[in-house]
């Protein structure tokens, strides 16, 4: 039975009008879909993106999105085993396959979870503090980044049709931003399951994804300035695209990750048979065998002290000569599946000749291997391939790419060579070192930073719970400087900012905090009225704001606060030692006291819709606070952010303790949970 | 008398060889200089930036970069007259070469202390938390920055020699990356005159800067994936640099400022001869005839309420007609000089003609207009021009940008509409909003803000201390998405991050600690040997760390802070009100008691190294403290940054309370002063 894959426009569904290209099924060669080849209109797509999906999702706040999200992975991890069974067409093995699927589910997992947790419920962002402007404090700015009102165009490879849509997907939309994606025709049914699932599911606003397969060509000339482009694919095709007149002219924002030259160093510190002589073989061997080693995070180059190379050949032969069983991926015998297609293969021979003008083949034979429960005159099969670079100058195993099972062993005299020959690869996605030594691991992870979007240690501490040195974690940072493309896509909120507009605001505190929604210091201060203690999230504003004091500290308060705190630096007990201390006149109270104090001072005592002081971010002690002098605390109310689904929300307090001086002793922000109603 | 402009290149002042080309007076059109045409041998250029000037730069740590910053700043500022001299040959008036002189010397001097104030005193950059990646705490991410390998090279526009070569050097240089300046040719006596203030002073390391001054054909064919260029200059440059194969195919990290169509909006709430009227007003004519409106953040763009059109329109021409005094900048009685030259002239008229296909000419009129103490027929004068453009709909006071002393009145309806005319510029550097109601500059600044990189409010309350819609500041960002570039300068440190490469490095907190130089959660502590509060800098080594109580918090204790601090929140003080509270169950310390009382655990009373506590961070409550329950506390030094211009630093200490079910109760950073040195 062949699947016709649809493409999801205008809030419909839309099979292929024209004709048709097949699709084949990567072990068995079968048809499994079919694609359209004639042009999609391509227009009403951005306009649905632009006019409906764009405008809901900015409708909801962060936590909304968060929430959506969230709701989606719960969705999806009911639907994996239907994913499963399409993803073995692709050649992948279920342990392939889970990279894929639960990694990309993962992705939104992690991605709603840091969205109701780093971020606040707001629908703008603040960046940075507020910058003073001026001397008498009436002219302040204030970076916010607010959503893009283009459409985040994903253009992917085919390696994972799942995860690969996925890990776009969350940062977009957690910025507001519509998506469009442009799934690699190969593997473009599996990109289609899960959107029809997030179709089914309701639980995404229509608009905010659409999914166009087939004939797009010319879906680039319809970018503006408010679009982005988030490519994965070859380093030939970013250049392609970047050179595209919309990115050129129109200032569409591009990031590319592309394919990369990635290295694994073995530490000079290692001796053989040593434990992390087996932990860089292991995971040597796992980068070459998973997902066939068409990953762009694969390592590429092993880079090996000189005398080790033997020991490391014989090690890994010894990992994949009659262990790993090549053949089809369905079968539970099989430890690595097939390349993605016919067509690929070839070009990974191709590559792999290209290859061998600069390292010899030393473990594996393209010409010559098992195949395990498949025709191997049908599936698109090769064997793990691992050569050696016998002159590490060589031009090939730096720049020549064969996106397949080959690595490369290249033998180093010392850490300095090895960096340059890190470098060699002109920007990568991914580096990794094994070595239990830490001046190693400091100066190959320094040497080779600048040129590296991620590097991995691998040691004995980390073995057990590392996530190995191809997975990109959601959390960190995925994409490399050069020729892995200069982009940058995860790193948790890092990425959802890739997808809004940075503007610095410049005005009077009222007028910046008008637009940001955030009290800032210089802006009206509401002290009338009740304790704003006493109000719920229902009546609470920002710049609603309690005055308590002068209360006098008299040198009784800091030797009774010394005796119950246990806190006796001479600072605060010994007036002479004080005096010599460079900052102090004399004996001062403790800053733990003053914020002690300056809390009785703005504190409502009774119950109250205020339940929690949950913490306290950039407290400063400015002024010595001395015996005799008279303390007073402004609390304002500087930022509000109810929960979507809890009864109580995040409120931000600034607190500033002044002295009879007019001085400012003490700045910084209170952390409470409020409820949202409380009966008066 | 002639001026030669050299260029400074590997080390020494190289005189053009060959044929060179006159740059002329702006206002006299006499030859003032003299620039070489023949091409400069670049290869050494970028040889002795890369393997000079980089390792020089690298080798100093933040702090010895921001100091050598501020001694240039205070000699540059000694050097001012010379420098206002030159700058009158480019047509500025005094206040004109204030803005470019004084300008560049302030970005220069809040970097310096930005630079010290905002990054620690190491060489690489910590970014943001540790991400904790597997259960049992041996495996964690790390993001850090480290120097880009290449050069930063900039080129310049001709409006601001001095500001333009300081606002892109100043970050560069914080970020150890060495910079090469290609000026704009018609004032690049002005640059090199500030470059050899620069060398002579030997206040930066050699290498560090270079200038390159005339043909500088195939500079971009040099560069690789390390380098930056960062342009300021012409939309239509910018995509021809953009579309350049270093960048689109090797990674060079290319940003441009390009001119834009900035508008300024007079808010509909706005009446006439009301203060805001008349901030308006007087905002739109400075702009228009400072630097004789060469410059990229101008208003080219007057958004007026429709009914208040005439009495703008009256008002800017009253504040002209006869005030603005056009003619040779040196003369007193000037207040706007030349344009730069007569090509420029000329373009500008050209500019003007298409224009007024859209829009009619209101003030002003540049076949007949006054010139003060010059010959009218050799200078590149002309007058400011205000235009209205009584269709709104009409493309060309949206996309025709004069770069010259011209601005368009364009009415609208609404906010809404207004709101959509400012977008039609297609992404501007700035954007202005004149208004006294919140709810109109709240919707205003977050419907353009998306199209913007700086929008700037204009009220009477930050009237007398605004900067202006035209001034960019060192503090924020400068740069707008689209048209304006999608680039981003200045901006505080964030500018000093764009010539660093952001890697996540994953391993186990030993590994990650010996990287970044900080110790992390999971790293060993050292707890053996002295109080680590009895170390010196000269000591003290991160992981250092002190174990103090347990101890346990009685009810006693409880009752004796709430008396001493006055805080009798119910949640301390009342057993069935604090139940009732959804997150106790009854009576539970103060959290700033907890604090209090780890501080007695581990503080080393006696006078000693550590001078004062300056502050805390991060502090979180994460489990309630109930009466009976034990305390302890870990604090371990986590980052240690000595001052290079005091004899102590600063030591950030991690400190982490548990009970004795060994659950964390809270964690916080605690900022100390600590000294260089402590006799034994």
């Amino acid at each position: 039975m062949t699947m016709t894959v649809r493409s999801y426009v205008g809030g419909r569904w839309a099979a292929p009008s024209g004709p048709t290209t097949a699709l084949l099924h990567a072990a068995t060669a079968e048809e499994v879909a079919v694609i359209g080849t004639d042009p999609i209109d391509l227009v009403p797509v951005l306009d649905h993106a632009r006019s409906v999906g764009g405008p809901a999702l900015r409708a909801m706040s962060f936590h909304e999105r968060a929430l959506a999200l969230k709701a989606l992975a719960l969705h999806l991890n009911g639907r994996r085993d239907h994913l499963y069974e399409l993803s073995t067409w692709t050649g992948a093995t279920r342990r392939d396959s889970l990279v894929d699927v639960d990694g990309g589910i993962g992705v939104l997992f992690s991605y709603a979870g840091k969205g109701r947790r780093e971020l606040p419920n707001t629908h703008v962002l603040v960046d940075g503090p507020t910058e003073r402007l001026g001397r008498g404090g009436q002219f302040v700015g204030q970076h916010l980044y607010t959503s893009r009102r283009g459409v985040a165009l994903q253009i992917n490879a085919f390696n994972f049709p799942v995860w690969g849509m996925l890990e776009k997907l969350a940062p977009a939309f957690l910025a507001g931003v519509p998506t469009v994606v442009k799934p690699a025709g190969q593997t473009a049914y599996l990109t289609a399951a899960v959107v029809e699932e997030i179709v089914a599911s309701g639980l995404l606003p229509e608009g905010s994804v659409q999914l166009v397969v087939g004939g797009t060509r010319g879906l680039l000339d319809l970018l503006a300035e408010q679009d982005t482009v988030a490519f994965t694919g070859s380093a030939g095709t970013a250049a392609l695209l970047r050179a595209h007149p919309s990115v050129q002219h129109r200032g569409v924002r591009f990031s590319s990750e592309a394919d990369s030259l990635n290295f694994s160093l073995l530490g000079p510190d290692v001796g053989p048979g040593s434990p992390e002589l087996d932990l860089f073989v292991r995971q040597l061997v796992t980068e070459m065998t998973a997902k066939a080693g068409q990953k762009c995070t694969a390592i590429r180059r092993a880079l090996v002290p000189q005398h080790l190379v033997p020991d490391v050949v014989a090690a890994v032969d010894a990992r994949i000569t009659g262990k790993v069983r090549v053949g089809n991926p369905a079968s539970e015998d099989v430890t690595m599946g097939a390349l993605v297609g016919l067509d690929h293969r070839r070009a990974v021979r191709e590559g792999l000749e290209k290859l061998t003008q600069g390292a010899r083949l030393v473990v594996g034979d393209p010409d010559r291997f098992e195949v395990v429960d498949a025709d191997p005159r049908r599936g698109a099969f090769l064997p793990p391939l691992l050569l050696v670079a016998d002159d590490p100058a060589r031009t090939e195993p730096h720049e020549v790419e064969v996106f397949g099972p080959v690595s490369t062993v290249i033998a180093y005299r010392d850490v300095d060579h090895a960096i340059d020959l890190a470098a060699r690869g002109r920007g990568s996605l991914v580096g990794s070192v094994v070595s239990a030594d830490p001046d190693v691991v400091r100066e190959v992870v320094l040497g080779v930073a600048p040129w590296h979007g991620r590097l991995l240690v691998l040691d004995q501490d980390s073995a057990a719970e590392s996530t190995g040195h191809g997975s990109p974690l959601p959390q960190l940072v995925h994409g490399g400087p050069g020729r892995a493309g200069d982009g940058e896509e995860l790193g948790g909120i890092r990425s959802v900012l890739h997808f809004m507009q940075r503007t610095a605001v410049q005005g009077s505190p009222r007028a910046v905090a008008a637009v940001t929604g955030t009290w800032v210091t210089g802006a009206p201060r509401r002290t009338e009225g009740e304790h704003p203690f006493r109000k719920s999230l229902a009546d609470l504003q920002v710049g609603d704001s309690v005055t308590g004091g002068p209360r006098t500290v008299t040198l009784e308060d800091v030797d009774r606060f010394a005796d119950l705190s246990g806190d006796r630096f001479y600072a605060h007990t010994d007036d002479d030692a004080a005096a010599a201390n460079p900052f102090f006149e004399g004996r001062v109270a403790h800053g733990y006291f003053v914020v002690s104090l300056a809390a009785g001072l703005f504190v409502s005592p009774e119950p109250g819709p205020v339940l929690a002081n949950y913490g306290l971010e950039r407290l400063r002690f400015l002024t010595p606070v001395y015996p005799g002098d008279a303390l007073t605390v402004h609390l304002t109310a500087k930022q509000i952010s109810p929960r979507v689904d809890a009864d109580y929300g995040e409120v931000v307090w600034d607190a500033e303790v002044l002295n009879q001086d007019g001085e400012t002793v003490a700045t910084y922000d209170v952390l409470t949970l409020v409820a949202k109603e409380w009966p008066r």
